[in-house]
C-alpha cells in the first residue's frame, strides 16, 4: 500500500503535530471530543516535504490519496465538489507544527465556479451570499495562488463603493457583486493571462501548493528564523468543508479566548462579527463586538461556545485560542490552540492553572515563554500610543525596553546634556568602549553598524539599557549633526523613540510605561529555582551591576570584565599613559595609580555578594581598544597626556593591528607585560582581605580567570605571576584567604587541549562568542556583510551568536568538557557569553552537565526560568544530565 | 640506590644520547673501541632537568655523585684534584642530544690554583704552559661563570702585549704571563667582588652550573627554535680529565673532517695548531695549518689519526667531525660527531657511502637534511665575497636564495626598472596583491613588516624569489626615497644584497652563484620517489609555475590560487569594475570579459600538466584586497574606472572589515555572488574540454575546491551551481569530462563537522595556515606584536606557521581525517598550506595517512626528501601509516 499522505480528521488525534501541523492535529482531536467541528482532511507536512524535494510539485500518488479523501468529504456531506447542483465548497489552510500566526497562506469557498456560484444562490436563496463567496475566492485565490496584487482588487472595490455609494462590503447588492465579480474576473485575465479556473480540482491542488509555497515566503523565513523552527520542518494543509459566518444575519465569525490574553483574567475574551468571513475581523473594515455582546444575541450560542472553550481548555489544560463560525444560527469550531499571551498573562494563567490543580508547577514552569519575560523588566511602550504612531525604520531588536529621547550623536554630549536634565537616544555608526560614561546617560542605543553582539549591544544588555543595533538603512552626517532614515530627516536635539525588543524605530515622543514586577513573577521564579539545575550567574562590573544581578536573583558574578572598570575619566587617562609607557617603570607608575581605583571597585563589588561567588576576568581587550580613534580625539588626549599628537598617533598605529580580534589580547598581555596582571591579581586580593576583616562571615573565595588561553603553559605562566603575587600578600596579611585560578575557552585550541588545560584550571568558562567566531572563522563585526546571503539560501537557519551551534561550537563545548574532566572531575564549567541567557542553549548546556550559566543582571530571570524548563524536560524525558 | 645521574664514559655506549647527549655518548663508545680518549664521566641530561626544576641548584645526591666519580677519576690517573704535588686538571664540557655547534659553554684547565700552577710548572718544567694554562683557566671561569665581560681581559692582554711588544699570546714568556695573572685576578675582585676561587671542588660544581645555564641562553634557545630541538631535552656535561695542547713545540690542538664537508670529497680535511687550546683555532689570532701539513710535521701521529678517523666514520657509516690534541707527541681524540656539511657534500657524501656499500639507499635517504636541498635550488652568495661583507642588519629568511640589485620603494618602480634591465630590490613596508608585478620583477623583496606566512613571504617563495622580511628595525622614508637601518642610510638606486636563506641584509654588491643541480641531486631524488609514499603536489597559479612545479618533481598541482591570475594589468582592471558594480547585471558583464582571460591562463596550465591532476581554489580573498590603498593610488584609479575618488573611496570604506581574516571571503563570496563561482567553473570546464579535444591521450579531471567551508549545507549551495554550470557545458560538448568537487578544511568547525562535510565532498584539502590561525585564535599579520615575549618564556618553541601544532592544529586535522573517512573511505586528503614543504609536519601528515601534501614549486624537492625520510622511518617503526 501507498505511504499515507493525506489523513482525514477522524483518522487523526492531537498527538500528531509532526505530520498533521498543530491545527490538523487539533481538528482531529476536537473531531474525537465530538465538538462540531466541519470535516476535513490534512495533507501532512511530509507531503510537502516531497514537494519541495520534488522541484515544486505533488506527486501523481499524493495528487490521488487527495482525490480520494474529496471523494470521502462528498459522501459525508452529501455534496459534490463543482457540482452546480450541489457544491462542496471547501476551506484550504496551511498548518505548521509550531504555530504562526498570520505567516502562511488561506483560501476560503474553493470549489466555486461561475455555475456553481449560481446553483449556491439558488439553493441557499441568497444571491448576496453566493456572489460575496465567490467575489471573496477570486480575489484570495489570485492574490495567493496566481501572486496578483491585492490592491488592484481593492481598487475596483473602492471604485464600486463610491459608482454604488456602499460604504461597506455589505452594503453591496447581489447585482453590485456579480458586477464586481465580472471585473475581478477581467483583471484575473489581464493580470495572469489565462481566465479564472473552473475546475475545482485544479483551483483545489493549486491551492494546496500555494500554501505549501507560502512555508518559504519571506516572513515566514523571518519568523522560522527567530523562532528556531527549522526548515525542514514543512507545513501541512488542512482542506475542511466550508461553513459559512457570510449567510446573513443569522451567521457569524469569530475568535475567543479561553481566558484574556493580556491580563490573564479567567474570562471569555474575543470578538465577533456577523455576517462576515474569517478575514473580516482582522481587515478591520468593520468593527468586531466583544464576546460579551454574544451573551446578549445569541445566548443559545454564547453558552455553547463557551462550553467547548472551557472544555478545550480543560483538555489541553492551557489557555486556549478559538476560532468558530455560526451558519444560520449553528456553531463551528474551526479552529483550536494554545493562546499567545503577554507575559503578564502567561504568568498569571500557569500560576493560576496551578491553583486550579490542572497542571503542576513542572508543568508551569513549561507554560512561559522565558523570552517574554524581558518585557515585565525593562520599560516598554504604552500599547495605545504605539498603536497610533507609525515606524520609520527598523533594526536588530539589541537590548530590550522602550525608550524615547532627544537624538544626540555623541557620548560626549550625552553626558552633558543628560546631566542638563534631558533624556537621551544616542545615534552612532558604532559605538566603542570610549562612549561607555555617555551610554550610561542615555534611555537608548541606536547604530547603524554591528550586530546582536556588537559593543553597543552587549553593554546595552549589561546595563538594561535599549538598544537597536544594525540599523543599515540610516546614513548619519555627524558634521551636519543630523540622520536620515527612509527619507526621514532628524536633527540633533529631535525626539525619538526606538523599541529595543523590537527593532523599531519611531519619531517623536512615545510614552512608556515602566516596568512592574508582580508577585506571579516571584511565585514563578521561586518555581524554577526549585526545580533547576544550572546555577545562573551575571555578567557584572560594577558595585551597581552585582546588586542588581543579585536583586533578579544571580548567584553570584561568572564574568567581571575588569576594563569596563576603566572607561570612567579618570581611571581610562592612567590607562592611556601606562599604554604610552615607554619602559617596564612608566608602565608600573601608571599601574600604581591604577591600582586603589580598581581595589575599591572590587570591594565595592565584593561587599554587595557577601558570600556569593565572583569571577574576575584579567585584562582582556587589545590596548588600542582604549585609545582614541578620531583626529579631533587623538590632538585633545595628546594634549592631556603632554605629548605631541603625532607621538600619539605613531603609538596608535604602532597599536594597529590587522585582525584585532586575533592579536595582541586576552592573557597574551598578560605575558607581554605581567606587570599588569600583578596590579590586578594585587587588587582583587588586597580588596578580598579587607572586606573578609569588616566582615569575617563573609565566605569570599575570588575566582581569577586568565581569558584567551590557547596553550597550558601560558595558563601555567599567568598563574605562577597570579599565584606568587596572591600569596605574598596573603602571607603578609597573616591570613588564609583561598582564591581560585581558571581559564576562559574560547579559542577553540584550548577546547582540543582542554585535558592539558584543565591541569593548570580550578574552573573552566566558556566564551562562546569568540569561540564561535573561531570556531566558524567569522567576526561578528563582519558578518552583516554577508549574513543575509546564508539566510536567503537556508544556509543557516539561526544566528549561531543567539543560539549555540551545537554541531560545531557546541562539539568542541563537548569535547572540552570531557577532556577537562577527565583531568579535573571536579572542574568547576560555566558559560559567560552571550548564550548564556538564550533558552534553547541553556538546555544544551544543561545536558552538557555545566555547573552554570552567566549572563547579563537583566538577562537572569530569563536565565533562571529557562534552566528550570530545561531540568523538567531532562527530567520527563528521563535524561540525569550528570550521568550522561 | 640512589638514580644514577652521573656515568664513568666507560659505563656508557654510542646509543645512551639522550642521558648522555650526543658528545659523553659518543666519548663512551670510542673508549668502548679502544681509542685514546682520556678519561671522565658525563653528568646527565636528567641532572641539568633536575638542575633546573630544583630552582637552578645541584642536588646533594649529585654533588656526591659527582665526587665519587672525580675520585675515580683520581684513582685512574693517579693524580688528584687541587693536589698540588700531582693537580688533577679537567675539562668542563655541554653535551646535549641534538649537536649544538657553538651554542654552549666550555671550560678548560679547571682545578688549578695559585699552588697547583707553581707545581705544575715545577713538574712538567714549563713554568710557560702552567701560566698560560692558568690564564686561560681564569678568563674562561670568570667570563663564562661569572659573567665578567671578556674584553676587560683582552684589553689587560692587548696592553701587556704593546708593553711586552709580543705580536701574540705565545711570545709571552712565563713571567709575563705571571704579571698577567696577577691583573686578571685583580680584575676578577673588581668585578665579582670575591677573589678568585681556590677551591677546586668548588670550580668544578660552578663550571658545571654554568654550563646548564647556558642551555637556556639566548643563542642557544635560537638554535633550538630554529631547529627543532625542545627545550626540556636539557644538556648533559662533560668532566674529562685534561690532555695539554699547549705543553710546547711537541703539541698541539686541532679539528678535521673524514670527508671534506664542503665538496664532500673522501679525503681528510681539517686544521690544527701547535702548542694552542682548542679555543686558539676558533680565535683566529694564528693562523692554523692544514691537516694535510701534520703528514710531514709529525708522520705518525697523522698515519695514527687518519686510521681512527676512517674507523670511526666506517663504524658511525657517516662523515666524522673529530676533535684532537696532541700532547707531548702523543695523540688523543676528544671528541667525534657526524660532520656538519654543505648540501653539495651531503649528497656526494651519502651517495657515495652507497657505493662504497656501508649504508643502504634508505639509509642515504635520511642522511640529508631536505631544508638544506633548498640551497641548491636558488642562487647563493659567493663565499669568499661573502666573508669580506659585514651584514647591517636581519630579518627573517622567508624565501631562500640570494640576491643582490638596487634599491626600489614601489612595485610600479621595480616593473619600470627592470624593464631596463636594472637588477632591482624592491623594499616596503609590506606587499599586497597588487605589488606581484613589480614582485616578479625583482631578483629579492625586503619587508619591514609581516612573518614567514606573509603575503611577501609566501609570494615569494611561490615565484622562487629570495625574500626577507619581518625587519622591523628598518624605517622606510617613501616619500624621501630612502630607508635606514642600523644607521645606515640607502636610497633608492643604491646596490643592497639580502639573503633570503639567513636574512641578512648587506650594503653594496655581492656576487652570487647560479644554483647547480648535479647528478647526485637526481640520484637522491630517484631514490626518495623509490620509498615515500606521500605524493607530492605544488601551489602553482600559472603556466610557468607548473612548469617549474614538473620540473622539480611535482606529481601535480595541490593548490591553484585563481585570484593570483588576477592582478595583471589587465586582469585587475575588469576585477576592479567587478568589484564596483551596482548590480548583478553589472558585475555578469564585467564577469564576462574575465571569461576568457581565465580560461586562457587554465588552458596553459592543463596543457603543461598533461595527465597530472590539479586541485583549482574558487576565488578566496576578501575583495577589497583588490582594491587600492594608497590615497593616490585610489585616485588615479578611479579616473581609469570613470567614477570620482569619492564614490570608490565610499565603496573602499564600505568594503572594510574590523576582521579582514574572519571577514567575506572564501566560499561565502560564492554563497553571495554565485555568478563569480560560474564564470570560474566555465572557465575550468571550457579549458579542460579544449585541451583535452587537442590532446584525447591526455587523462584531465580538474579537481573544484571550494574554500572556507564551515558547514556542509555552504558547500553543498556552492557545490550545486559548479555541478548545474559544468555538466550544462559538458554535455553542450557531446564530451564527458569528468571532474570533481572538494573543499578546504580551514575553519575549526570544518574539522569538527568533518562527516558531515565530506557527504558533500570528493576530496579535503587542508588550508592549514588559516587553519593555525583559527585554531590559535591568532592572527599570522599581528603575531609578532607579542611571539617574542612566548619564545622568551618558553610557551612557544617553534612557530605554529613553521611546523603544524600537532598537540593543537594536527589534533584537529586528525578528527577531520577520521570523521571524513567515516562516511567517505576513499576521499583523498591533501594538505596546501604552508606546512606541506617541513619536513617534521610532513612526517606528521604521513602517520595521519594523508595522499599527499602541496607546497611552493621551489619546495617541491624538500617535500619529496622529506616524505621518503618519513616513509623510512615509519617503516623501521614498523608502523603502518595507511592502517593507524
Amino acid at each position: 500500500m501507498a505511504y499515507k499522505y493525506v489523513h482525514l480528521f477522524s483518522e487523526g488525534n492531537g498527538k500528531m503535530t509532526s505530520i498533521l501541523g498543530g491545527k490538523g492535529a487539533n481538528l482531529a482531536e476536537m473531531i474525537s471530543l465530538g465538538m462540531p467541528v466541519p470535516h476535513g482532511f490534512t495533507v501532512s507536512t511530509e507531503a510537502c516535504i516531497q514537494y519541495y524535494e520534488g522541484n515544486k510539485t505533488i506527486s501523481e500518488d499524493i495528487v490521488s490519496q487527495i482525490k480520494n479523501n474529496v471523494r470521502s468529504l462528498e459522501s459525508t456531506s452529501g455534496k459534490k465538489l463543482g457540482d452546480y447542483n450541489n457544491p462542496l465548497l471547501l476551506s484550504v489552510r496551511s498548518g505548521a507544527r509550531a504555530s504562526m500566526p498570520g505567516m502562511m497562506d488561506t483560501i476560503l469557498n474553493l470549489g466555486l465556479t461561475g455555475a456553481c456560484c449560481e446553483s449556491l444562490a439558488k439553493i441557499t436563496n441568497n444571491p448576496h451570499f453566493a456572489y460575496d463567496s465567490y467575489k471573496r475566492f477570486i480575489q484570495m485565490f489570485a492574490d495567493i495562488v496566481m501572486g496578483v496584487p491585492k490592491h488592484k482588487f481593492e481598487e475596483i472595490l473602492s471604485e464600486s463603493k463610491k459608482e454604488k455609494s456602499a460604504s461597506l462590503d455589505t452594503n453591496f447588492t447581489a447585482e453590485n457583486l456579480k458586477e464586481i465579480i465580472i471585473k475581478f474576473k477581467k483583471l484575473y485575465k489581464e493580470e495572469t493571462g489565462s481566465d479564472f479556473p473552473e475546475d475545482p480540482y485544479y483551483q483545489l491542488m493549486e491551492a494546496i501548493k500555494a500554501v505549501f509555497r507560502s512555508w518559504d515566503n519571506p516572513r515566514a523565513n523571518i519568523y522560522r528564523r527567530m523562532n528556531g523552527i527549522p526548515y525542514s520542518w514543512g507545513t501541512a494543509v488542512n482542506v475542511q468543508i466550508m461553513v459559512f459566518g457570510n449567510l446573513g444575519e443569522n451567521s457569524g465569525t469569530g475568535v475567543a479566548f479561553s481566558r484574556n490574553p493580556s491580563t490573564g483574567e479567567n474570562e471569555l475574551f474575543g470578538e465577533y462579527l456577523m455576517n462576515a468571513q474569517g478575514e473580516d475581523i482582522v481587515a478591520g473594515v468593520r468593527t468586531p463586538q466583544p464576546i460579551s455582546h454574544l451573551k446578549e444575541a445569541m445566548p443559545e450560542v454564547y453558552e455553547e461556545f463557551y462550553k467547548y472553550a472551557k472544555k478545550l481548555e480543560d483538555h489541553y489544560t492551557d489557555m486556549q485560542d478559538i476560532e468558530f463560525t455560526i451558519e444560520s444560527g449553528k456553531l463551528y469550531i474551526l479552529q483550536t490552540r494554545n493562546g499567545k499571551r503577554t507575559a503578564k498573562a502567561a504568568l498569571k494563567i500557569a500560576i493560576d492553572l496551578v491553583k486550579e490543580k490542572k497542571i503542576t508547577e513542572e508543568e508551569a514552569i513549561l507554560r512561559v515563554d522565558p523570552q517574554q519575560l524581558d518585557s515585565l523588566l525593562h520599560p516598554q511602550f504604552n500599547p495605545e500610543t504605539l498603536k497610533k504612531s507609525s515606524s520609520i525604520g527598523k533594526g536588530l531588536a539589541a537590548s530590550p525596553g522602550a525608550a524615547c529621547g532627544r537624538v544626540v550623536f555623541t557620548a560626549e554630549n550625552a553626558k552633558l546634556q543628560n546631566k542638563n536634565g534631558e533624556k537621551i537616544i544616542l545615534v552612532r555608526n558604532e559605538t566603542s568602549p570610549e562612549d561607555i560614561e555617555g551610554m550610561l546617560s542615555s534611555e537608548g542605543i541606536l547604530t547603524v553598524m554591528g550586530g546582536m553582539t556588537s559593543h553597543a549591544a552587549v553593554v546595552a544588555r549589561g546595563m538594561g539599557i535599549c538598544c537597536v543595533s544594525g540599523c543599515s538603512e540610516m546614513k548619519i552626517e555627524y558634521k551636519e549633526k543630523h540622520f536620515t532614515l527612509s527619507n526621514t530627516k532628524i536633527n540633533e536635539g529631535d525626539y525619538i523613540s526606538i523599541d529595543g525588543s523590537t527593532g523599531y524605530i519611531y519619531t517623536g515622543k512615545i510614552e512608556t510605561v515602566p516596568p512592574e514586577i508582580s508577585g506571579d513573577f516571584e511565585t514563578l521564579m521561586g518555581w524554577a529555582d526549585k526545580y533547576r539545575r544550572l546555577e545562573i550567574r551575571a555578567n557584572a562590573d560594577t558595585p551597581k551591576d552585582v546588586a542588581q544581578s543579585i536583586k533578579y536573583g544571580a548567584q553570584g558574578v561568572g564574568l567581571c570584565r575588569t576594563e569596563h572598570m576603566f572607561f570612567e575619566d579618570q581611571k581610562i587617562k592612567i590607562i592611556r599613559e601606562m599604554i604610552v609607557s615607554k619602559t617596564e617603570n612608566e608602565r608600573k607608575h601608571a599601574l600604581d595609580r591604577l591600582f586603589p581605583l580598581q581595589k575599591k571597585d572590587f570591594k565595592g563589588m565584593f561587599i554587595e555578594l557577601k558570600s556569593l561567588p565572583m569571577t574576575i576576568r584579567l585584562l582582556d581587550p587589545p590596548l588600542h581598544e582604549f585609545l582614541p580613534s578620531e583626529e579631533e580625539d587623538i590632538a585633545e588626549i595628546a594634549h592631556e597626556m603632554m605629548i605631541s599628537t603625532e607621538e600619539l598617533k605613531s603609538i596608535i598605529e604602532n597599536l594597529h593591528e590587522v585582525n584585532p580580534m586575533m592579536g595582541h589580547r586576552g592573557c597574551r598581555l598578560a605575558v607581554s607585560y605581567p606587570e599588569i596582571a600583578k596590579m590586578q591579581t594585587r587588587a582583587i586580593i588586597e580588596a578580598a582581605i579587607e572586606v573578609k576583616k569588616l566582615n569575617p562571615e563573609y565566605d569570599i573565595v575570588p575566582e581569577i580567570m586568565v581569558p584567551l588561553v590557547g596553550d597550558e603553559k601560558e595558563l601555567k605562566f599567568v598563574k605562577n605571576i597570579v599565584r606568587q603575587t596572591a600569596d605574598e600578600i596573603i602571607s603578609d596579611n597573616n591570613t588564609n584567604l583561598i582564591y581560585k585560578i581558571g581559564t576562559m575557552i574560547e579559542v577553540p585550541r584550548a577546547a582540543v587541549t582542554a585535558d592539558k588545560i584543565a591541569q593548570e584550571a580550578e574552573f573552566f568558562s566558556f566564551g562562546t562568542n569568540d569561540l564561535t567566531q573561531m570556531t566558524f572563522g567569522f567576526s561578528r563585526d563582519d558578518i552583516s556583510k554577508f549574513i543575509n546571503a546564508y539566510y536567503d539560501r537556508k544556509i543557516y537557519e539561526a544566528d549561531p551568536f543567539k543560539h549555540i551551534d551545537e554541531a560545531g561550537v557546541g562539539n568542541l563545548i563537548n569535547l572540552a568538557c570531557n577532556l577537562g574532566r577527565k583531568t579535573n572531575p571536579n572542574l568547576k564549567i560555566g558559560v559567560c557569553g552571550e548564550h548564556g541567557a538564550d533558552p534553547a542553549s541553556i538546555k544544551f548546556f544543561d545536558e552538557l552537565g555545566l555547573n552554570y550559566v552567566s549572563c547579563s543582571p537583566f538577562r537572569v530571570p530569563v536565565a533562571r526560568l529557562a534552566a528550570a524548563q530545561s531540568a523538567v524536560k531532562l527530567n520527563k524525558n528521563n535524561i540525569c544530565a550528570y550521568l550522561k
